[in-house]
């Protein structure tokens, strides 16, 4: 009998079986930073109309590393080198893309902490990791943070064809049941090739290009900017605000005591760097904590804390309106009135529960980088140029909406 | 015990179980001229790229039932009144809309009869059926024909939401295994409305029109004009051509009697109208008969007839180019001149393997009919006002591709 | 323009749309007591095996609606009458069969309440409901009981084959991505049909029985059963003895004001008669209370408790081994030594770290009631008469395996 | 840009894309023998039960490369050596190991030649091919025919759990619509490794190999040999008795020349030996040829022979009845005696339209192989004792049941 050299597998209702080789990814798997994103849901508050999309992080990030090990075959024939070496950095960089995001990954990351995103503190939990793995990633880390001299590696870990994007929009149609946003991610695959150390598509893959910008931009207006979930998600952020300057205000509230300590303080990149006890504080959170409060802040005797947690808790959401243009601040403040007079509350106060911001279909971020097209005949064309389905509108415009949540009235 | 009143229950890789109630579509089925279509492929030559796409006209049109009625419970939830007695009539235009299609559908569609559409055979198939069922089906052929006062159940039968395109969008994309094709059926049927007697969406479904009609456009492209499918598909008319052709001069070629019929004879609407025989005769051929005959005629002493039977058969097809503006007169000639030399062939004898044609994205049909979206503040707006996503240009655009078709060098 | 009378729709990613028609259906799931299942997991701690088994209660229960929706249908096509409001009662009774559920659902049942299970509470919370419904629920409750005349509505919702188990094991598969147990629910509720008031699943369905009994078999030992699973969900256990101890002796630990009353307490059925408030206590318990204990506790200077919360936080679990026959209490005792030695302690507490049991798949409870096969001929034979494929033994033997969990040792 | 080694790609709905690299493989598919199991139906006339089993060989074949390129990664992943020629080999064998089907695959096997079974015939193309290839196929001949050394190549492509079995029970399902047969065919060729130069299946494995057992036993009653799959299949072969008795009477009937040669013949392996042109005749047959002549036979004058063809052609099929013991001399003399009388035939001819015969499952064929597991402890047993589920009687018993066909009495 030869002796069995054993992969972990993992059941993905996706991708069927997702094999992971012993070695640093199943040990960074393995790992309780990591392990924390089984606790982080994918999708914030979405679940809430979408009862299924009830995934995590934790299954995104591996779904990325399947993904990944995808890619790194198809370019490899197309003739084009990765080494071991790199192949492994490269999936420890898109394992570890999202290891920074804290509860509700995107809704609370305003909220918990200040002036330091999910990207950032994903390269503090790396460089921390790089020490107790003894160096093992700093390759890893040279082509999360784009120095690493072959740039499609970078372009694989963050771009507008990464894993990360092609999971994620698989991911979160598959969950959320919502067939439109399912796309081809296996075509599109298959249409990677490098040109100029950049990834591009081959011209035959022009189609599932086309159908995964717009299934993208559907996902964002169907799911992620949902008016439901911006006004679960808005609703949320209200009440860690809310939260905070009860706190500040020296009022006693319910929290785990590592919640409490980021609800005191506004912690920002700073602090992390002169404090290393953070990032593990830091990563003692999840949606957990979250939900565990707003249970017990529903009995809290602040009306605006207790009313908005018990809107999340039992599902009795603030109304939402969403439309082109910005509501006009009479709208909003006679909406605030009837808040006012009906509970007795202070303009400030009132403004807790009535509120109305923009929302940006931010599918595109033009600026960080393009597709790019190998037509037949060798050259390379933007996708805009390349398409003669899609007009450049589709693509590259930047769809703003506002939306205004208020109680219901009766 | 309860007497069982037994339903047939037909398996579907695509809906699970469709269930036909013991009635009048359950005998349309039992049909010969409806079996017949077991016979027919629903994508012409497609398979020969995508091998899955074997799937048969027989199982399409089930399929259109299967959503026909659950198009007409989603209007009838909506308040809108469908008698039992319509809801069968537009069960029975859906099911028979396609009955007239000839061997390979679209491909030979001019290649066996002239002047005469598969939708004109529908109708002959109908009356047909009509006198043989006592005048069960006259309802069905006044929706089929656009004559019932209700139009809106024309249009479940034929626009651009009928639900034979929602069908085979999804059965064949499902089937080649293009997964970009599939569409959000469920969900579109959901949103389906009346107003003024004319179908409309609801605002809420704009996004999955959106991709339905990006889903079309794709779908032409990378399946039902596939240029190697264009290849093929062209390269049998060209062999039913010149069959033609040799019969009238004379020469004997293999055929079953019924199919020599056709070969023999240029039949068109008239001829069925005088000779009710016709009809009958017709709904004898299959692609059965076509493909016997290829593989026979491959031995025929016709060049033409045998080399092109045998690209068919043994799938050495017409290399094919595809570009977007016509193929210059010299450059086709020089093909031409090729062949003619290597296989000592006049230049029409060469034009059977060397030639060009354009080709058109025809899902539009943007003449026929809209679709129209019920606002939230109840107007109705045609998609091309109502989608900020989608330029008008996709919608209406039609796209001309040219494609020259010639024998491999060497 | 026809007034519009809306469903409410919810995705599922298994079924693809479930309406939910305006009425009691739809107030009771936005009941919060309802609404609370979004916080249950169905499958315990499974998911630290199965990432993707991160489903709900939630959205078992409205699975189940949808399927009970299906067999009313068939039921009455097959001659059987049910009246609208028998429809509507059984439709509540399974939505609401596990709305007694705390925490981690089963795996928890015995350690939160006492001498209570989780029908029972699903009970107490219906009669709740019923009393705010003014009476709405009493023939649900009625049917919940299997007191009602129709029989085979009780056996709808709590049989061999009610909706429950035809939801949930497609259900598991389905997000846990074992494919394995994939049943052929929609052909199982199509061969449904009533005898003498009893359900009975029609002859041609018997293959479909067979293999959904096959499925659930497997899916106990590869998913329900799974020994990490056994490991993770008794060290739970564990802790919460642990926790309830360390309270009782007067030690401070942190808790949720409302956990903290059923650690304190041991409350059982009675309690729950005497004081109606008992009830709203237990239903702001769910899976959050608990892991936001877990990891505060990981930092409690109980070693027991800490190193068994982050056993289950960091996902460290206690070895485990699963055979057919008893340990023997030698090897269970060298392993506690082992354990004593290393931590000092005593082998009481040892006890928790090192434990062994039976388990049983208890599939089957064949007690509690049969599969009968209405046969051709029109009598009525038990599954293990009327298969001649499967053994006696399969459908009806219980099968005991017993486990051990340990520390690794190093 | 690098240099493009391109793959074909071939997508299927069931394993999305399957690569086919350059090289004998490829050329393989391309040559014509192959191309024409693009027209043989896999599952016989199962399509007239379940209109979407309407998938060819040639998809099938395809499909098992797909597998066996699966399962060569898993074996030395485990640490076992197979080199690159002899995993070519492999696949060729898988490739072609079912070239040897004729017309409608199984359900024409003994009736188109005689004493030569589809195995031998597929054995026969591969030496041929081997001399168009100048030897290329010779170690995959060696292994097809079990000569070669290593044992498991032998039974990846022939053996109980070879990946024909694994392909096809999957893939029946998928297009039948049978959800009861599918498969986890990736778990199951996860679990595979090698002990003494045999397949065996790792313990975990197990319960993947019952479902699998019982999933076979299931397709073949309720898809293999469904009743009205019996009828239809049988009635064909008596046609194809007829056609033969009818031309050795002298009488005329139509049918292309090359069908006509085998049916004017009773060719065995000794004629394929003889005369190698024969293979190449015998190449040219598939399912067309059969449905253009039922076409024409339904006009011919002999009353048996056109009655069954528009049995099969209308599909109104034979009525049958399946039974567990023998149908009595009595029941099928006096079916034959009503047909007699009506329609004035022989007790001879009567037998063509009233026939009884047995079926048997013979999914398991037990003496060909078994299915080994390798326990955790290293040592090999059999499924049947290693498995605690299922009874030795599921595994190895032969169901026989008994058909009778007649026409429709009125």
């Amino acid at each position: 009998m030869s002796s069995i050299k054993k992969d972990k597998i993992i059941n993905d209702p996706i991708y069927g079986f997702v094999q992971i080789e012993q070695g640093i990814i199943f040990e960074l798997i393995e790992h309780s930073f990591f392990q924390r994103l089984r606790r982080i849901s994918q999708l914030g508050l979405s679940y809430l109309v979408y009862p299924g999309a009830y995934h995590t992080r934790f299954h995104h990030a591996i779904g990325c590393v399947f993904l990944m090990n995808k890619a790194i075959d198809q370019i490899r024939k197309k003739g084009y080198i990765i080494t071991d070496k790199e192949a492994e950095a490269v999936c420890v960089a898109i394992l570890l893309h999202d290891i920074g995001h804290g509860p509700f990954s995107h809704a609370l990351e305003k909220s918990i902490v200040t002036n330091i995103n999910h990207e950032m503190l994903s390269l503090l939990f790396m460089q921390e990791l790089d020490k107790q793995f003894n160096g093992k990633l700093s390759l890893a880390i040279q082509i999360f943070k784009g120095k690493y001299k072959k740039r499609f590696l970078y372009q694989l870990v963050s771009s507008q064809l990464d894993m990360d994007r092609l999971d994620y929009l698989k991911r979160d149609s598959f969950y959320s049941g919502v067939q439109e946003g399912v796309i081809g991610t296996e075509r599109i695959i298959n249409m990677l090739n490098v040109v100029d150390d950049n990834l591009v598509i081959e011209e035959k893959g022009i189609y599932s290009i086309e159908k995964f910008l717009i299934a993208r931009k559907l996902m964002y207006w169907q799911v992620y900017l949902h008016k439901t979930v911006l006004s679960a998600e808005n609703t949320l952020i209200k009440i860690l605000k809310r939260a905070k300057e009860l706190i500040q205000d020296g009022t006693d509230i319910f929290s785990p005591p590592t919640l409490l300590l980021f609800l005191k303080n506004k912690f920002s990149k700073k602090d992390f760097d002169r404090n290393a006890d953070l990032l593990y504080q830091f990563s003692q959170l999840d949606d957990y904590d979250i939900y565990t409060c707003l249970k017990q802040w529903i009995n809290h005797e602040d009306f605006v804390l207790s009313s908005l947690s018990a809107r999340i808790i039992h599902r009795k959401l603030l109304k939402v309106k969403l439309q082109n243009k910005p509501f006009s601040k009479k709208v909003i403040l006679d909406k605030k009135k009837t808040i006012m007079q009906k509970h007795n509350l202070s303009q400030k106060l009132a403004g807790y529960l009535v509120f109305s911001d923009i929302v940006t279909n931010n599918a595109c971020n033009s600026g960080t980088s393009k597709i790019n097209i190998l037509m037949k005949d060798g050259c390379v064309k933007e996708i805009k140029k390349a398409s003669d389905q899609l007009s450049n509108n589709i693509i590259t415009k930047k769809v703003n909406k506002f939306f205004l949540c208020y109680p219901e009235e009766k």
